[in-house]
């Protein structure tokens, strides 16, 4: 039943998609929550972002090959989100333990499914567009992995010397292969000096998270440079059914899983391998990772003013405003962001977004119970 | 059934109070609207600030000789926040103008129940304690109005050179009136560099627009200094029955009322009459006129943060916030204004907490209903 292509396109049999949605995204509380997190939220569209990562895949990936893994407490609530995809796809981790464990567990779920599977692996609170774009990339990057046997990365043209971003220095070209390049280095959040001199070389691109590889690929680069963690994951599978979709035990997840070593795929397998690739992206891309960001997703007024709500500026500039719906009157304000989630409320300068998780931090003190 | 005393307390009798109820608050904007004014709004108590001067004063004035003027609209509002008032006892006026036309019609009505009656004159939406200072003060004033047959005024001694107060000179003393004096001249509302000089002169009090006089006096000081409405106001009275609590008929009130002259009376009496006196008031006293007054009321935490609602606030100093028992969390924000409404959210700096009747202004224009 192997279909294997050498050359052309992957054949949509093959083709499968990870979505990561595992995410607590504390800096958008006060929105997100433990039961609610960041993937839940609708920030950029009208649905969640998972849902809105799913729905990105129509035409490329089959709903029956895409996989979604979160915490275990959220299965329930992504799988009412994601109704197109079969219950069992949702896999539940009994504790976050960053994405090399995640990613290890359902290259094994898909090769379980498809021994030839070539699989793309996304987070789940990414903002991508346009569709189109993303969508012809993306079966590229299949392509891509599926002949060259390599690791494949989304590297974004940066747009603004970012240092919340990781960066890859691209290599040669790989010849044959679409515009893809090896990849030179990776580096680590820069200092915005350095992230100018990167922009400026024209070499460097963000690391966007996004991967494609073939599920057998990523096993032995797993296997070579993580082989305790997936030595651990292979045990899990004794209890798996051997026909059909059988699922790994629960009491072989719980005896296992928490004890995985937490590390994430990118320090401990791409930047160990010899073997990654990066493919230029051709989609525009943002992670938002604070409310600060979603200033480039909504509608500006004409004095900057971020916000999807009925909005009443009086001589205020620059403000970032999400209320779900309710007025607000600014007046005389500046660069603030003002968040309101119903049950409770939150003021801070722009410039101060990172900080709201150490908020969250605080509310157990204060007493507050049920905004975490 | 005259039962003047010539010296010595007046008769519990003879003691009425008027409040006025009229005022639109909209400084208090989003939580006050027309149709909830500022007196309506439990800004300093757990009962409005209406029911609070009716509070006041129980025992010095019988609910039966309270009369309280407010606008057409808000009789029903008024009198359902004050149940022990004789719904007769609700005057609503078919349009606001000013003081002068209020207190006018008032005392009218206070001469048709006892024509030699003393009457304390208070807003419905000043903060004012402790309450036995204020009784005593205003037995004082029902005393010196009764015996001296002047308009007396309430003084507040100064706990700060105001700008937004009209301040009153102090003339000599009132022999054998309490610690009453003659009023030397009212002046409008000063610079501050003349504020500081009024304070440090001592001899300079707030007019706190808190009167007591004789009805027939105040009634005699209208025709002289107004006689044109004093004429229509008696004009008015053509239809009220003989005898007993006969009321005006709604046609003469709403073919004459909107016709008055709008004046306060300060304005058009007091500051145009000789026989004004003023009492040295014991009682602390605010007009609370924005948002950023409420500070004084409100519980402050240790970085001067002004509350009556649940409160975590990170790095964020003196800013003032309202929400009605909604939790918010401020980080890295000073001196700010914050009022949730429920359907409309408010945030501007202290300081410009003046201006925020400037947003009601613009309600129409952007389109939002209901929110005036």
């Amino acid at each position: 039943m192997r279909r294997r292509s050498e050359s052309g396109p992957v054949a949509r049999q093959r083709r499968f998609a990870v979505v990561m949605a595992g995410g607590v995204g504390s800096r958008y509380w006060p929105w997100s929550r433990e039961s609610r997190p960041k993937q839940m939220l609708a920030l950029a569209a009208q649905r969640s972002m998972v849902a809105e990562t799913v729905a990105r895949l129509r035409g490329v990936v089959a709903p029956q090959n895409i996989l979604v893994v979160t915490n275990r407490r959220l299965v329930s609530a992504i799988a009412a989100e994601l109704p197109e995809l079969p219950r069992g796809s949702i896999l539940g981790e009994p504790a976050g333990r960053n994405t090399a464990p995640c990613i290890g567990w359902a290259t094994l779920e898909v090769m379980h499914r498809c021994p030839d599977a070539v699989v793309a692996v996304l987070p789940a609170d990414h903002v991508i567009g346009p569709r189109r774009e993303f969508c012809r990339d993306l079966l590229a990057g299949f392509e891509v992995a599926d002949r060259s046997r390599l690791l494949v990365t989304f590297g974004i043209r940066p747009t603004a010397p970012a240092t919340g971003y990781g960066y890859l220095r691209a290599g040669r070209v790989l010849a044959g292969h679409c515009a893809a390049r090896h990849v030179g280095a990776f580096v680590e959040k820069p200092s915005l000096a350095l992230a100018k001199r990167y922009i400026d070389s024209g070499r460097y691109f963000w690391n966007s998270g996004m991967f494609a590889w073939r599920a057998d690929v990523l096993w032995r680069e797993l296997g070579e440079h993580l082989p305790g963690l997936a030595r651990s994951l292979k045990a899990m599978e004794r209890t798996r059914k051997p026909e059909g979709r059988g699922r790994i035990a629960r009491s072989d997840l719980d005896r296992v899983y928490p004890r995985l070593e937490s590390i994430s795929i990118d320090y401990g397998v791409l930047e160990r391998s010899r073997n990654v690739a990066m493919l230029p992206a051709g989609f525009s891309w943002s992670d938002i990772g604070s409310w600060e960001a979603t200033a480039e997703l909504w509608p500006l007024d004409s004095a900057g003013n971020a916000s999807r709500d009925p909005l009443l500026a009086v001589d205020s500039k620059r403000n970032v405003v999400a209320t779900g719906g309710k007025r607000v009157a600014l007046l005389g304000v500046n660069d603030l962001v003002i968040v309101d989630a119903g049950d409770v409320l939150l003021v801070c300068p722009r410039g101060r977004c990172q900080e709201v998780r150490s908020i969250v931090g605080r509310l157990a003190e204060r007493g507050w119970k049920g905004l975490q």
